[in-house]
C-alpha cells in the first residue's frame, strides 16, 4: 500500500519539488568528486577545519542573493524621500535580505548530503557504502513523510485561505464602517491581513519542506563517525527555517509600510499607517492559530496513540515500522512542531511590531520615520547578531561529542542575548533622537525618551527571556533535581507521577512570572506601554537563533524514527536520541522565550487598543480611558473572569481532541493488528496501513481547530460589539493572567514527564528506577503520554490565544468604538 | 497495638466526651425502653410518620434552649438603645439562639441510637441482634478514629493557637500603628481577629466531634431494613454541624459589634467598628487556611496512600482493616472534609459579612444600625429558612429508597433557595429605610439604594449559587455524559483517562463562570460594590444546608469505612456506598456554592479595600482611587500576573505535599506487609500498626500546611508594606480571577475521577466497561487517586487563598497606606 502510494506520488512530489531534488542530487554528486569530508572519509573525525575553502564556498553561493540584496536596495528604496545608506531602510531591507540569504546558504550546505546509507565500523570508523535496498528504503521512508506533510498542510491552507477570504471581506466592512467609511483604511487593513497570512502560511510550508527534506539527511549524516556532522546538518536545518522566516517576515513587513506611506506621505496622518498595519499581526496570527491547534492535535493524536497502542499495549518500541501511526507520528512533528511553530513565533514577531508601531506611531511626528520604525530596526539587528553566534556552533566551538550538543544550543541562547545588548544600544544611539516625544497611554501628558531609555527596556525584554528560557531548562532538564525527583515518583505508581508532575509544572510558573512581573513593570515605568511593547520585540530579537533551536528538535526527532523505520544500525539510533534529547530541553527553552514574549506582547497590544481608542476616535474616546481602565468598572470586572475562563475552555478543547483522536488511532491501530496477526512478527510478512492513519490525523486535526479557533475569534468581536470596550479591556487583561501561567505550567509539565521518562530509560535494570520496561517505566510513559497535548497541543497554543484576541481587538478597535461610542450594542 | 492504644485511650476520651457518651448511653437506653422504632422493630419500614410524638419530642428537648434564647435576649438586647422585640438585634439573636437550637436538638435524636451491632435478613426483612464481638469491634474502631482526631485537631489547633497569639500581636502593633497609634483600633482589631478564630476553631472541633460521634451511628442505621432511618441520621449529623455553625458564627459576630458599638455610639464611628470587625473575618479565615490545608494534606495523604498500596498493588479493597493506612483514611476525612470544610465555610461567611459591613459603613449614617445590620439580618433569615426546608427530608417527603438519596438532598438546596427569596425581599422591606444612601466606591458621589435593589443582589447571589452548583452535579455526577464519557476514556488507558478529566475540569469552568460574571455585573450596576458583597452573602444564605449536605457525605463515607472495618454484611456496606455516591455528587454541588460565594466575597473583600483606602485615611487617600482603579498602572498590571500566579503556587506546594505524605504512607504500609507476612491473609494473624500510619499523617500535614499558609498570608502583607496599594490591588484581583478557575476545574475534575470510577465499578464484568477489578477499573483507579488531592485538598483551599489574601489586605488597608501614603516602604 505505501509502495504504491510512494510510487504514485513520487513523480507527483517530484514536479512539485524540482528545485529541492536537483539542486541535493546535483550538490550530492558534485561534492562526492571533490572528496568532501564525510561518508566516505575516515579520518573525518581529526580532520581541521578548512575555513579558506568554507570561505570560497560561501562566496560561491552569495552570488545570487547579493544580486537580490542589491536589487531590493535599488529598487525600493530610492522610491522614498531621505534616501541614505544608513538610513533605517537600508538597514532593514539589508538586513532581511540577508537573512534570507544566509537560510539560502544553509540549505545548500544541507542539500550537499546525499540521501544513502552507509556503515561505519565503530572499532575502526571505517565507513562503507550502505546497501541499496536500505538506500531505498531511506528514500521511501522520506518520501511518505514528505507527502504527508504536503498534503496535509495542503488541506490544513485550503481551509486557511478560504478562512483568510472571507475574513478579509469582513475586515474590510467592519473596519471601514468602523472609521466613517474610510474605505482606504479598510482596504489597507484587509490587505495587510491578507499579505500577513500569507506570509505566515509560506513560514509554516518552508519549514515543514526544508525539516523534512533534512530529516533524512541527519539520519545519513548520524552513520558518520563523530558528531559534528549531524548536529549541524540538523542545526543548519533549523537555521534555514529561522533566518528565512524572520528575513522574509521583515521583508514584508516592512515593504508593506513603505508601500502604505504612499498613501500617507504626512507623519501626522502615521497614525492610520500604523492602524492599518495592524492587519498583518492580525493575519500572521490567525494563520498560528490554526496552524498551532491543527498541527498540535495531528501531531499528538498520532504520537499519543502509537505510544498507547504500541509502547503500553503491545510493547514494541517507538518509531516501529510495524507501528501503522509511525508515519503520522513523523509527519506529525514537521506539520505540527515546525510549522505550526514556526506561524506562531512569526504571529509573535508581527504582533510585537505592531503593537509597538500602534503605540510609538506619535514619535514619529516628533522624532520622523527613522525613529518611528526603531521596532523593525531591533528585529533587523537581531538577524545580524544571530548570523553572527551561528558561527560560534558551526565553527568556532563545532560539537564533538554527546555532551557538547546540549551546550552548543545553549551557548545560542546565550551569546546572541549577550551581544544583543551593545547591538541595541548602538542601534538606538545611531536611528532614535537624543531625545523624542511620545504621547501617554493614560492622561493627556507626553513622556519624553532618550534612546538608552528605549535600548533599556529592549535589553529587558531580551534579559527576561533568558532567564526564563534557563529556568524552564531547571524544570524540564533531567539534569537536574526536579525532573530526577519526578522520575522517582514513579516508583508509586502513574498517579504520583501524575500528581508531582502537574505540581511540578505549577510551581515552574513561579519564577517566570515574577521576572515577566519586574520586565513589565521596569519597562513600563521607563517608556510607558511603549516599553513593553519594546520589551517584547526585545524577547523576540534573538528570535532566528530560537527558531533554529526550536526546528533542530523535530528534525532530529525524525531523524531518529527514520532511522529506526529503516532499520539502520543501533548506534545511529542512539545518536539521534541523544541529538533530541537535547533538543527536548532547548525547546523548552525555546517555548518559555514563546510564552513569555507572548505575555508582553499581547500586554503590549492591549496598550495599544487603549492608545487608539484614545487617539484615533472622537475626543468622547479620549474621555474615556483619560484615567486609564478601571478595574472597578461592572462590566471590566465582570469580563475580568470570563477572560480568565478563555484558556482553560480553550485547553479543555483541544485536548479533548487529542484524546479523542488519539481513541480513534488507537482504534485503527488495534483494527489493523487485529485484521493482519503476522504485522507483529519480528519479520512480518505483512505491511501496515499508513494511510489510514495519516486520514484519521489529518481528519481529526482539520475538524477539530476550527471551535477553539472560532471561540479564540469570536469572543472578543462579540464582546467588543455587545458590550463594549470596557468589557474587552477585562477580556484581554483576564485571559492574558490565565494564560500564561496555564502555558507555562502545561508546557512545562509536559516536557518534564517526557525528560523523566527518558531519565527512567537511561537508568540500569539494576539501579533503584529499574530501566525501560519495568513498572516504573510504565508509569513514566503515562505521564509522557499525558504530558504530549500539555506541551505541544494546549500549551503553546495558549500563547495565541492571548496574542490573538488582543490583536483582534486591536484592529477592531475603532468597530467597536463604532457601536455607541464603545458601549455596545446592548450600552450597557 | 490498636487494642492497647484504645483501652489507654478509652478513659482519656470518655472523660473529655462525658457529655456525649453519658447522653447517647442515657438515650439509647431510654429510646429502647420506649420501644422506639429501629433496631429491632422489623415493621419500621412501613410504619407512618407519627407527627404527633415527634411534636412532643420537640417540646421535650426545646426547653434549655428556649431558656437560653429567652436569656440572651433578656440579657443583651435591652442594653442598647432601640429595643424593639421586632428591631434586627431580635431577629439576629433570636434567629442565631433558634440555629444553636436546633443543631443541638438534631444532636440529641442522633444520640439516641446505640451502637450495638445488629443483622437484618434481607428477605424477610428481620433483624436480630449481633454479635457481642461485633458491637465491641464498632467501638472500637468508633473510638480509635475518634482518638485519632482528637489527637490530630488538638495538634493542629496547637499550631493554630500559637499563630493565633503571635498574630494577634502583630495585627495589634501594625494596625495602631496604621492608624496613628490609635490603640483601641488596633486592640478591637486584634480582639475580633482572636474571635473569630477560636470560633472557627470551635465550629471545626464541634464537627468533627459530631461527624466522629454520628458515623457510627449511621453504619447502626444501616443495618436496620429501609433508607429512612440511616439516611436521616447521616442528615442529622451534618444539620448539627451546619446549624451550630451559623448560629455560633452570627452570635459571636453580633455580640462583638454589640460590644464594639459601646465604644462607637455614634452612626458617624460606625466606620471605625466595621473596620475593626474586620478582624473576626481574619480570624476565621486564617484558621480556615490551617484547616483546609492540614486537614486536606492528611486526609488525602492517607486516602492516596491506602489507594496505591491497597487497591494498585495488593488489590484489597478500600477500607479493608488489614490495611494499616485505612484508620488514618477515616480519620482524615473528619478532620479534612468536615472541621476544614466547617472552618472555610465560617471563614466565608465572617468574610462576606464584614466586606458588607465596611462597604455599606456609610449606610449607618443615613439608614441607622439596623439598615447597616442588613447582611447579618439574610444570613439570620437564612437559618430559619433552612430549619424550615430541613423538614422536607426529614418529615414531608422522607427518603425510602436508594434513589431518593440524591433527590432529597438536591431538593434541599432548591428548596431552600426558591424560599430565599420572598424571605430576603421581606426581611428587606421591613429592616431597609425605603431609601437609603451610600458612598460610591468610584467617584465622590453617592449612591441611593431602594430595599428591592439590595434584595434583588442577594437574590441574584442566591440563584447564582444555585446554578453553579447544579452544572456542578452535571459535570460530576454519573448520571450525566461527561462522566460517563470519562469512564469510557479509561478504556483506552489510564493516560486518556487523565488527559479527559483534566479536559473536563477545564471545561467545567465555561458556564460557572459566566454565571458568576452575570451576578458581579448584576448586583454591581444595581448597589455598586455593596451588592457585590450582598450577592455574596446570597450565595451563603443558605449555608447551614450546604453545610449539612457537605458533612453528609463523609459521614457516610467514614459510615461505610466503619462496615467494611467491623465486618459486617455486605448490604450494609452497599447502603453506606450508595449514600456515600449521593453524597459525592451534592458535596460537589457544596463546593459550587463554596467556590462561587469565595469569588464574590473577594470581589466585595477588593471593593472594601479600596473603599477602606478611600474613606478612612487621609484625603490623599481619596485621591489615590478617586477614578477607581487603573490596570495600566505599571505596579497594578505587574502584581496583576504575580497575583495570577499565586493559585497556582499555592496549588503545587499543596498537591506536591499530598504526593509526598501519600509515598511515605505507602512505604510505611509496605513495610508492614513485608515485616509482617501474615497480615494479608483471609483471616490475618497479625494486626497492623495503625498508629504509625495515623502519625505519619499527622506529622505530615502539620508540617507541610505552614509553608503554603505564610505564603498566602505574607505576599500581600509585604506587597502591601513594600510597594504599596496599587500593587495589592493587581495582587488582589490577579489571585482571584486565577483562582477561581483553577478552583473549579480541581475540584471538578476531582469528582468526575472519582464518580467515574464509582461508574466502572458498577457496571457487570460482561459490559463494556469490564466492571471492578478490570484494566478499565485500574485506569479508572489512576484517575480517581489523582483527583484526590484535586477535589479535596487544592481545589477547595484554593477558595481560601483568594478570600484570606483580600481580607489581610482589608485589615491592614491602614497600615499600608502608613507608607508613603500607601506606596510602599520603596515608594514606587
Amino acid at each position: 500500500m505505501l509502495r504504491q502510494r510512494v510510487a504514485k506520488s513520487s513523480d507527483h512530489s517530484n514536479s512539485m519539488n524540482t528545485s529541492f531534488a536537483s539542486l541535493s542530487n546535483r550538490r550530492g554528486a558534485s561534492d562526492a568528486e571533490m572528496g568532501l569530508p564525510g561518508l566516505d572519509d575516515p579520518n573525518a573525525k581529526s580532520k581541521p577545519i578548512n575555513f579558506r575553502s568554507k570561505l570560497s564556498r560561501i562566496i560561491r553561493y552569495a552570488f545570487l542573493p547579493v544580486v537580490f540584496l542589491f536589487c531590493s536596495l535599488t529598487i525600493f528604496v530610492p522610491n522614498f524621500r531621505g534616501y541614505n545608506p544608513f538610513s533605517a531602510s537600508s538597514v532593514i531591507l539589508g538586513a532581511a535580505a540577508l537573512g534570507i540569504f544566509w537560510a539560502l546558504l544553509q540549505f545548500l550546505i544541507v542539500a550537499r548530503i546525499p540521501v544513502q546509507s552507509g556503515t561505519t565500523n565503530e572499532e575502526t570508523g571505517l565507513v562503507s557504502g550502505g546497501s541499496n535496498a536500505t538506500t531505498a528504503r531511506l528514500v521511501e521512508i522520506y518520501e511518505a513523510i514528505y507527502e504527508g506533510a504536503e498534503s496535509f498542510l495542503r488541506a490544513e491552507y485550503s481551509v486557511c485561505a478560504f478562512f483568510v477570504a472571507v475574513f478579509a471581506v469582513v475586515i474590510f466592512f467592519l473596519v471601514s464602517w468602523g472609521t466613517g467609511w474610510d474605505s482606504a483604511r479598510g482596504f489597507f487593513t484587509a490587505t495587510s491581513f491578507v499579505l500577513g497570512a500569507l506570509t505566515s502560511m509560506a513560514s509554516g510550508y518552508l519549514g515543514m519542506k526544508v525539516a523534512v527534506f533534512s530529516n533524512v539527511r541527519t539520519t545519513v549524516s548520524a552513520q558518520k563517525p563523530g558528531w559534528t556532522g549531524c548536529f549541524n546538518t540538523a542545526f543548519r536545518a533549523g537555521a534555514v527555517m529561522g533566518f528565512a522566516l524572520c528575513g522574509l517576515g521583515i521583508l514584508m513587513l516592512y515593504c508593506t509600510m513603505l508601500a502604505f506611506r504612499v498613501h500617507y506621505p504626512a507623519a501626522q496622518d502615521w497614525v492610520y499607517l500604523t492602524e492599518c498595519l495592524t492587519g498583518y499581526g492580525l493575519g500572521g496570527s490567525s494563520i498560528a492559530m490554526f496552524g498551532r491547534v491543527g498541527g498540535g492535535i495531528y501531531t499528538k493524536a498520532a504520537d499519543v496513540g502509537a505510544d498507547l497502542v504500541g509502547k503500553v499495549v503491545h510493547g514494541i518500541p517507538e518509531d516501529d515500522p510495524r507501528n501503522p501511526a509511525t508515519i503520522a507520528d513523523n509527519v506529525g512533528d514537521n506539520v505540527g512542531d515546525v510549522a505550526g511553530m514556526g506561524s506562531d513565533l512569526f504571529g509573535s514577531f508581527a504582533e510585537a511590531t505592531c503593537a509597538a508601531l500602534v503605540i510609538g506611531n506619535t514619535i514619529g511626528v516628533s522624532g520622523g520615520w527613522d525613529a518611528m520604525v526603531f521596532p523593525v530596526i531591533v528585529s533587523s539587528v537581531g538577524i545580524i547578531v544571530c548570523i553572527v553566534c551561528s558561527f560560534i556552533a558551526t565553527h568556532i566551538v563545532p560539537v564533538r561529542n554527546e555532551a557538547g550538543v546540549e551546550t552548543a544550543l545553549k551557548v545560542q541562547l546565550i551569546s546572541t542575548t549577550i551581544l544583543m545588548i551593545p547591538a541595541v544600544f548602538l542601534a538606538a544611539d545611531a536611528f532614535l533622537p537624543a531625545s523624542f516625544e511620545l504621547a501617554a497611554t493614560v492622561g493627556d501628558g507626553t513622556i519624553t525618551l532618550k534612546p538608552d531609555e528605549a535600548a533599556l527596556c529592549v535589553c529587558m525584554g531580551a534579559v527576561g527571556g533568558l532567564t526564563i528560557g534557563l529556568i524552564t531548562e531547571y524544570y524540564t532538564s533531567h539534569s537536574y533535581k526536579p525532573v530526577r525527583e519526578l522520575a522517582h515518583s514513579c516508583k508509586t505508581g502513574a498517579a504520583t507521577n501524575m500528581i508531582y508532575g502537574i505540581a511540578l509544572g505549577y510551581k515552574s510558573v513561579i519564577i517566570p512570572v515574577i521576572v515577566l512581573a519586574g520586565a513589565v513593570y521596569g519597562s513600563f515605568s521607563l517608556c510607558d506601554m511603549y516599553g513593553v511593547s519594546l520589551a517584547a520585540i526585545g524577547m523576540l530579537s534573538n528570535l532566528a537563533t530560537g527558531l533554529t533551536i526550536d526546528v533542530y528538535g523535530p528534525v532530529c526527532d525524525n531523524a531518529g524514527g527514520i532511522a529506526e523505520m529503516a532499520e539502520l544500525e543501533s548506534y545511529v539510533r542512539d545518536k539521534t536520541d541523544a541529538l533530541d534529547a537535547a533538543g527536548n530541553t532547548t525547546a523548552a527553552i525555546g517555548k518559555g522565550f514563546a510564552i513569555g514574549s507572548a505575555a508582553l506582547v499581547s500586554l503590549a497590544l492591549f496598550g495599544a487598543f487603549v492608545t487608539r481608542i484614545r487617539t484615533s476616535s472622537a475626543a468622547s474616546g479620549a474621555q474615556l480611558f483619560a484615567n486609564g481602565v478601571n478595574m472597578l468598572e461592572p462590566l471590566t470586572f465582570a469580563f475580568l473572569i470570563v477572560g480568565g475562563m478563555i484558556p482553560f475552555a480553550f485547553a479543555a478543547m483541544t485536548m479533548k481532541s487529542v484524546g479523542l483522536a488519539a481513541m480513534e488511532m488507537v482504534m485503527e491501530v488495534q483494527r489493523q493488528f487485529d485484521e493482519k496477526p503476522h504485522l507483529l512478527d519480528a519479520n512480518p510478512t505483512e505491511r501496515p496501513d499508513y494511510d489510514a492513519c495519516i486520514a484519521i490525523s489529518t481528519k481529526a486535526s482539520l475538524r477539530e481547530m476550527v471551535p477553539p479557533g472560532a471561540m479564540v475569534m469570536l469572543t472578543p468581536l462579540f464582546t467588543g460589539m455587545f458590550f463594549g470596550v470596557t468589557a474587552v479591556c477585562g477580556l484581554l487583561v483576564g485571559s492574558l493572567v490565565a494564560s500564561v501561567q496555564l502555558a507555562v505550567s502545561m508546557s512545562n509539565s509536559g516536557g518534564a514527564w517526557d525528560n523523566a521518562k527518558k531519565y527512567i530509560e537511561k537508568a540500569s535494570p539494576d539501579s533503584e528506577l529499574k530501566g525501560k520496561g519495568s513498572d516504573i517505566h510504565k508509569a513514566a510513559v503515562v505521564g509522557d503520554t499525558v504530558g504530549d497535548p500539555f506541551k505541544d497541543t494546549s500549551g503553546p497554543a495558549l500563547n495565541i490565544v492571548m496574542k490573538l484576541m488582543a490583536v483582534l481587538s486591536l484592529v477592531f478597535a475603532d468597530t467597536f468604538y463604532a457601536f455607541n461610542q464603545g458601549r455596545g450594542i446592548f450600552n450597557l
